[in-house]
């Protein structure tokens, strides 16, 4: 079982946005929109897919992180620094 | 004409790679696939999408910023003004 | 008790030495530094901070998180809402 | 000359108030506080770094880059893009 079961369909209704906006971005600079237009439709684009991501990761700490800490020791230790590496992660990219 | 003319091709074929990114991850949100593998193909979409955002944006400063400072005044303070604003919506998405 | 008591000293010693970093900031403005040069400084010094930010969550996570995760229930709930808040702001920032 | 003269006192101001924060981490860390709230301050720093650093990079474009290109050919195509890897070391940190 996954951490994000609940939402499942909100998440892919989500990604299908995502999807539409990423194909809206190419038919911009295919139609030689102009590039501050197609620079503010990217930063759209990239905030939705951060919370997506937010999403996930609040999902999986309540889930996977509080269920493996309630097993204790090293399960909880090897989940709570996977988590902390996605965070590192999406806080650079 | 638009500044992104030359690397026309190259920006419409990163942004069909997007576009299949963003349908992997649809795909693996709809087979369970683990939270955490999820956030990591997220990460490197949004790279993806950053990294066409500042090819964007370099183009921009070199064709059309220039050209506008070559004309000074006004039409070159807009323009700085207009691609500083793009760069900050850039650095907080 | 706090999550980073372990650590302390260390987390001390890195933000003494951000205070360095950003001492050396003003002193780069008010000696005219090359802007670029400045803007270089500046992200060093904000990936520093990020770095101290990421230590902290992650104990943090092992600490107060996995803690309150023992316990179940609401607190463990409010725990994880309140981290993934923290995210989101570092996320963001 | 640099491209920050007119605005430099106000520079100077803003990053004395960023030391003082710094400063305000390493009182907080020193005396236990709770992680979240230094997340939330070190979030709160992060930003006015980046205040700083966006509004460095305006007054640059609209000094060094655009004296640049009206001077055209090499010089301007240097700056362009000394400024857009200053651009993308900002929107990575």
């Amino acid at each position: 079982m996954t951490g994000y079961d609940d939402g499942k369909d909100a998440y892919l209704a989500r990604l299908k946005r995502v999807e539409g906006q990423v194909r809206g971005l190419h038919r911009m600079v295919e139609s030689d929109a102009y590039c501050i237009d197609v620079l503010t439709q990217v930063s759209a684009v990239t905030k939705a897919l951060q919370a997506v991501a937010l999403g996930l990761l609040t999902d999986h700490l309540g889930h996977c992180v509080v269920q493996a800490a309630g097993q204790g020791g090293d399960a909880a230790d090897a989940k709570v620094r996977e988590a902390a590496d996605a965070v590192a992660r999406l806080v650079r990219s």
